[in-house]
């Protein structure tokens, strides 16, 4: 019962076998290994963008800092929800990488920005005096930190009003399949037919060891991405150990198959919780659940083995009973019908030992 | 036959069989799993420093150029070789992680800094005015780019010369094994007995698919480097692979026998190669060799199936048979007694035809 | 009738003398000069803080910058006001000199941050994680960009929230002579005594050419402070120029005197302009008037030759005559009663056509 | 008798003239003042570019730094004479302002870069690997460090060299005006014909307070440089103040007036010491010489009151007399006749005595 989050989760047996087959003799070094070769034509077959520039990194990190950096000057400011993981989970690593940009916070529902909230911060102030940093990119986080998504026509609102003030988008996609299967749209649907400029094309949190791709649909800037790439020290040596990994998630629409579970067990699971009494603090549109619940049922639940964070996850065991504190529970591509089930029934154990 | 680099070697099968057990169930990420505890303990006692900080990252080149910025502030100056890979192979890392300090590039045989040459370098003009940057820390690559190793009095005497301007002593060791085993040397005596107070401890090119430790000698840097490395994008959120890669490194010595197996076929194939009328141009200490042979045989070897890069690389086969050409040639812990047979016998019957 | 900004306004004749004087000759470069030890003393003294640091730049945005980046790394971020200079208005010089740290924008009643807003911000989330930047330092700005002042029980209040969270306190005091009148503070009152570690103290918007000294209360980063501003480009060889400008505005506490006209010119506009009908928008506390008029009015005050900006700068004279719009009116030393008088007069006369 | 440097001089009464009329009333800041488009106008016609992009900065580190940073990328590398200002007197400002670029140093006699060290440099390794930093700009400094000029046809070979491989010219003219009296080369021929597309265009060292021009032919990045400039605190507020400083510079050739005198007193003293027995060191062409005397000879000088800098600048009065010292003697638009019959007059005293 492991809900702390996608992290915790391992990695496919599909990719472990890749990794065993890719370690056969010599291979060639930097990104120049023939796995990769593959890797770039599926992805771009995927996305139906035979002219894209595909690059893989090891952390999602990476993938976003870089192609940020690709995306805005120093003197710009990215606009992103306050709850992005580019602004919350990184240390400033986009400022690292763009060399000093800003992040302007914006607002909106379970960390969807807004489109009011995001024309308002785009015509805040004349952006065109020297004294204001520049416009400079849109990043949208797909899945949100908050386990919404949005649809192929929430991005391209969003995107619709960026491009409006000739700025580019980025997508950080740490779970874009996840994103899919909640929307049903197709990879271009998502991204490049929306309006985004450059995607973070997760894989670490969906069943790989860690390799995320970054995808440029405009692939003028690939040079670029290179050359940052190998200054950050995210060029591998042995890049096929990367290259491997991919080409197993995307074989046979593995990386699809993975995020299914995940999704699926997170709707299990959130029907319980509400069955249960629990309130959803936000739309479980995908792999992650946001939930109320009394500290009594917390404890139960911590005392059945259930693992996850709270949120915030400062939260304490501590307290009255009755009092109301709100849980973070992922689901992987590893969760099982048991945990999913296992949680359920810890906690309808301890409702009725309320009652 | 291949002896581009030991990049393009496999990892050791120990080291699969360590990722697959660490891909056992859930674990807890960002660094906090059970494997990395017996790592840093390991690595202490590997060490004799008890004290000492230790953190994994995936590049040789992350590794240095964050260690780096942790002892030279911006305003400051990094003395290394001027064939160092950090200001040759490295893409302006250390410049970007430390906020655009220097590299003052100094000179020395087989890319071994000359003691003389640093002590100039140091000495060079008033380093107390604001308008000259500070003297900042001092880079050594151990083994060198060259293949050829400081012994730890080697060492000794240049930290020495450093630690007189009162700055730090920072050791790329990408090839630390090897240059153990040529010297004798303990890890003790080659690092902080010596006066180096952070190493670059190498995994990559001696069997790991891609993990570097960092060792602070001295730990009150040690927050401050995990903080650069999440910034970086380098803290992986999956982090029980790279713990498991050095884990099964460390076990039984392997990294020893693995950088003994390369350092004893470069032996081999440098005592063929000279016995075959081969000039070596450096000293052939570990497991990279230089030697310069007749186009002619280049161009037999090259039929026979060898391969290696030129040195400089952008030499051409097409030319005089006798102009003598560099080659570099590299072995790592699975190049084979056959394939270095293979080589000299390919050397002897072009030099054969030749006579 | 200029009220656009106090940075259109002349230098004072006794500045330009001072210039004249310190021509004289040849004179030691780099902060060397005599003045400068003149200049060093008189702030320490007029500061009692007789261990205090003091630089000179010719720019409140370098000052700002500089000093920041002494308090702050690169991985914190740097609390102020959403409203403040070094967020809205220094083309993010900031996070340039700081290498990539982030404003953490706090909001606030006329600009002026609210302690409880402040509290939240610094308590958001956990701060400890690697993934979080931390704390960084917290940035004052006296007078506000809207007029407002804090006193110094304001200012320790503040500090005091932020010093419960380790941090430093920096004051932009950009208009700080400004705000000393406005409170009847002490210099040592209004800073150190407060909780104030380092202070941008502004001149060049009170009667200098260019200059604002970088005061640091604690003056152990003195020598960084020396090197960033060196690195930063802002050590003027012929320093002796900014040294006289400071000195004249020390010397018979000018710079107190010319900061008491603007006040009290700009003490003499509100009221006129309360008497007038027009609302204030903000607290009127220094040498800033935010006033709201009808568009007519602005019309009619545009035609009498008053210079000023809307506030949005980018309202338009066409319109409806009666919608109100802001202006933001600036007092300086030079503003006379004659500009005040003639602006209120034909703000008068607006009103007697409109009735 | 003051020869420590040209900084050490105070600036023309002209331009305290241009100053105190600058000081008259109201003026738009930030750039936006009449005297500025009057710079601008002389400018473009003086250097007979009517495109050309024109900015003022307060110091030539600046002026250089933010130059640079508009032709070179952080991965991209800077070829510089070994002893040019950008290396060894700006604290790091061009990696600063870069984000991270390197500067390449070259060699050559008298600071001047030679063509063969130059090529050399710039075909060393293989540059399109991402391994390697990028070839990014070369920068020139005329009159160099060490008093020798550059011809325009000396600028036009090293600029055809740096052109071959794509990268762009900037040269640093702290002492431009000197420049030019030394070769009767025009402002255009020394810069954009041949081959230059960025100036730093000084006045400092040449009687003005503290301003530099930078003037880019390829006015393309033109809006960059003003961000950066903004960005790094160089936007002046109180621009004006600049603009009369330049305005009086053009006015009339005053800055080759002065430039002339500095030159022609230069050539004085040089004639003088080799008439005394001193060996000049460099080419003195312009305004600086470097002459070996002995060291009974410097006491003597400094008995009699002369100012100037050894070089290095460490050398010590104590020692035997007759070991010989080098002096860096720098003549400025104020040197007087009487200065250097002065510093002769000393010298030839010191011999006889020694005679």
């Amino acid at each position: 019962m492991n809900f702390t989050s996608d992290n915790a989760a391992p990695a496919h047996p599909s990719v472990m076998a890749a990794l065993a087959r890719a370690n056969d003799g010599y291979a060639a070094s930097y990104g120049a290994d023939a796995i990769m070769e593959r890797v770039t034509a599926r992805l771009r077959d995927i996305f139906e963008a035979p002219e894209a520039a595909v690059h893989l990194v090891a952390t999602g990190t990476a993938a976003n800092a870089i192609a940020l950096a690709c995306l805005c000057p120093p003197w710009a400011t990215v606009y992103c929800h306050r709850f992005s993981h580019i602004e919350e989970d990184e240390c400033g690593a986009p400022e690292f990488y763009s060399g000093g940009a800003k992040l302007t916070l914006v607002d909106g529902e379970s960390a969807r920005i807004d489109p009011d909230a995001l024309q308002a911060a785009l015509d805040h102030a004349e952006r065109l005096r020297v004294q204001n940093v520049l416009r400079g990119a849109l990043s949208l986080t797909n899945v949100t930190e908050l386990g919404a998504v949005y649809s192929p026509e929430d991005v391209a609102r969003l995107a619709a009003i960026a491009k409006g003030y000739g700025i580019p988008v980025h997508m950080d996609g740490a779970r874009f399949a996840n994103a899919l299967i909640a929307t049903g749209a197709t990879p271009a649907e998502m991204t490049w037919k929306a309006g985004v400029d450059a995607l973070s094309f997760g894989g670490t949190k969906n069943g790989l060891l860690g390799v995320e791709g970054v995808i440029l649909f405009n692939p003028e800037k690939s040079w670029e991405f290179e050359l940052r790439r190998k200054r950050g020290g995210h060029l591998f040596s042995k890049h096929r150990y990367l290259s491997a990994q991919m080409d197993a998630y995307l074989a046979d629409d593995l990386w699809l198959t993975l995020a299914r579970t995940a999704n699926v067990r997170a709707a299990d699971l959130a029907r319980g919780l509400t069955a249960a009494g629990a309130r959803l603090l936000h739309p479980a549109d995908a792999n992650m659940i946001f939930a109320e619940l009394p500290r009594a049922a917390h404890r139960a639940l911590r005392d059945a083995g259930a693992k996850y964070y709270f949120h915030p996850a400062d939260h304490s065991l501590d307290g009255p009973a009755e009092e109301p504190l709100a849980a973070r529970l992922v689901c992987s591509w590893c969760t099982t019908e048991g945990e999913v089930g296992d949680f359920l029934t810890a906690l309808k154990t301890s409702r009725a030992g309320a009652g």
